[in-house]
């Protein structure tokens, strides 16, 4: 049943999916023979003020992007059409297959700015093109999956349902999303489609609509528990919350009666930690304890870190709009950017955006607590330092993919490990104190003489 | 050469692209026999404070995925999979396709908050079945095409390029994006798959990358105009924008000399607007006064707006990232509601949810001056009060779509037309005036009467 994502959002000319100045700058690369190996970096240039971490992710669609790289007839028709390309490089790109290496963070793996979430080795123009798609996967999946996992954290174990369907990005997006929900730790979602292409488990509950296609409350309750007796989540809050939590009780004991249990109720609007404490003291009067209450409603993890901290009685949350867009973050300055051309280190220094050079490793630290205490970026061919974990593995070799990918259970193995690896004062979603990131020696001496020679470039 | 989105990003089993329980909702809107005619509207409860009008897009992409709606064998053998499903709802499910009516704005149309953007009326458990997909693509591309027209007027008529390819989210968003930037008037793309399939214009400059594979930066200036003589945007801040100016200007007189001329260049970081004046100046006192100046970098619509307003030479603006994510204000409240069921008009009273009864109407009116004055929200079988203008249409029936949908380019005409016929204090960026909507009496009055009846239910 898990099958690729590429089957589910298909491209019909994924090759065209590229910004144009990746084609023009391909084209002159191609006209003056600049076809030599470089290397560009993906990485984060700083994290948005509300992160103290991000967690990679979008590995396995970039590397499957990169290995069914082509250009169809219909797409080289269409660049023709354009006017701007002369007949040599038309020709070149219908030769064109990606032949690269990719060496990478495994997807889940906690990133930290400047540490490449992944580096690609290809002769210049094959390594230019693919820029926009890496960083498209990359960018989105990155970011949401960090989002996620912040919701995660802040539940401290009760679960997080991904709802946000309706209002993900687009349908591939929706899709994405609900994958980073659970390689970030939620426990299930509510989009089927993504339950179907990525074996995901789906749950659900009902909606006002259904509540107000009945002419009475108490009726709709009833009907969907005569459907489903052992997976009813009443939702209570269509007209009254508190009166509908009443009438949930007596559908519970009609449930009992038939030998069920409700499975819980939901609140989706109003004061919900009043609302919560109320409905589950009307539930525990009629010794319902077992009714689950879950909540919805526009949350993200600042309120799901300050219920639980009061000790709102909520058993779990539905998480959808925020968490998809990333609400208070929603974007990271991603960047791809060239290192090496040959045999040559190379930089920029744009104001605000200088990179560092050459190709990376990323090596972290254990402190005596287990928990992570340092990162050293250094570059790929520096010896590794000893006992610390080097982040960056080979993932792809001549553009193909080097082994299949992790399963998305172990995807989310990996992410929970590293996340509790990660110090709490880093972690938290409350001040919290910055990672400390060290650069080789080798790595700022090779970066002070390269800016000390642009003068002359 | 224009083809429908449906062939760019398909989802092999676009049936399951819901939220489970709008499934489960079905299964016992079957199983009580719950298949009267019912409609559902889709709208905007509030505006982001951000905003002060919205502009109605991704209705064509709704009606293709109406229309095209069926579950495969595939996709019921994996809802059997689930243990939640009878028989007969599977076979319901087998044998079903969309079969409802549909009226809806025109995509370009500017819509305020609680007016529908479309209303579908089907039978329920059909009704039910499209409300995550029909939400996910109208939301997303109202959102996008909204923020791209704030940052077209902002413009105040300089050409705005869609960038954001690469932090747009997911590969669908990333089209959809460059097409919603174009029906707000943007001057096209830099996503090639964008201009194939929209046909939207493609235009696109040169990276960091690849200035930074030269070993000299007038070298790679030379090469790119060497392959695009007469295209040639050079990008100036890799290393010193000002020295780059002067190189910019050294190989616009080379291309004088062999009777091109050098389109533009780009600026990308720095104090944009300082920058702008030294390089124009530049520019100018070498006699290039047609050389353009197109800045990017992480813009929106305020500092358009800002550098407009200062005077600050600028010909053409590059925007991405925040206009494809609407950094601002990355999502908005829009609902799916259940309006009528059968002969019984029904609503929410959720607080700070409630939602307008009925099947609607939405007429505006024009000013002496010809602008927009006011808009009437009214029952849809009401009569239409005269001089106004009516804003939905029908566009499905019984499933199929009614007439072919209007070309891009009308489509960007109508969004112009509207935008045009804006008040300027509403459509201001800087504490924009509320635009008026009223209720008709017969809708006041009929949500009063259901709101009574309440606690009765």
């Amino acid at each position: 049943m898990n099958m690729p994502a590429s089957t589910v959002v298909r491209l019909d000319e994924p090759a065209l999916f590229t910004d144009l100045y990746e084609l023009t700058m391909a084209a002159s690369y191609v006209r003056e023979g600049m076809t030599a190996p470089a290397t560009f970096s993906l990485f984060v240039r700083r994290l948005p003020p509300e992160r103290s971490f991000l967690i990679a992710a979008g590995l396995r669609d970039a590397l499957e992007y990169l290995q069914d790289f082509r250009f169809s007839d219909r797409a080289l028709e269409y660049l023709r059409s354009l006017d701007r390309f002369d007949v040599d490089f038309l020709s070149f790109l219908h030769n064109f297959w990606f032949r690269g290496d990719v060496w990478a963070m495994p997807e889940g793996t906690i990133v930290f700015p400047d540490e490449p979430l992944l580096e690609v080795t290809a002769p210049l123009p094959q390594a230019q093109l693919v820029e926009g798609a890496l960083l498209n996967l990359c960018h989105f999946e990155t970011l949401v999956t960090t989002k996620a996992a912040r919701c995660v954290l802040a539940a401290r174990g009760r679960p997080i349902v991904e709802f946000g369907m309706r209002r993900a990005p687009g349908l591939d997006g929706a899709i994405r999303a609900a994958r980073c929900a659970f390689i970030a730790g939620a426990a299930s979602t509510s989009n089927v489609l993504a339950g179907f292409v990525e074996n995901i488990p789906v749950t659900g509950t009902m909606a006002h609509s259904y509540v107000s296609a009945f002419t009475e409350e108490i009726e709709a309750f009833r009907a969907f528990s005569r459907s489903f007796p052992d997976q009813t989540v009443l939702l209570l809050d269509t007209y009254d919350t508190l009166v509908a939590a009443h009438r949930a009780v007596e559908v519970a004991r009609e449930l009992e009666s038939q030998g069920h249990r409700l499975a819980g109720v939901r609140l989706d609007s109003g004061d919900i930690p009043t609302l919560a404490r109320q409905v589950r003291h009307i539930l525990n009067q009629a010794g319902l304890e077992y009714v689950r209450i879950l909540v919805s409603g526009g949350l993200d993890e600042r309120d799901i870190d300050q219920w639980v901290r009061d000790g709102v009685p909520i058993d779990s949350f539905g998480v959808g709009t925020k968490m998809d867009v990333s609400a208070d973050a929603p974007y990271l300055d991603m960047a791809y950017k060239l290192v090496r051309y040959g045999e040559r280190y190379v930089l920029k220094t744009s104001p605000g955006k200088e990179t560092w050079t050459g190709e990376k490793q990323v090596y972290r630290f254990r402190g005596a607590d287990g928990r992570f205490c340092e990162d050293l970026i250094a570059l790929r061919g520096e010896p590794a330092p000893p006992g610390a974990l080097a982040l960056l593995e080979p993932v792809m070799q001549a553009g193909r993919i080097w082994r299949p990918h992790p399963r998305l259970g172990d995807v989310r193995r990996q992410c929970a490990d590293m996340l509790a690896s990660l110090p709490d004062d880093v972690r938290t979603l409350r001040d919290p104190r910055r990672y400390p990131i060290r650069y080789s020696e080798r790595l700022v001496e090779l970066q002070d003489s390269l800016k000390a020679a642009i003068p002359a470039i």
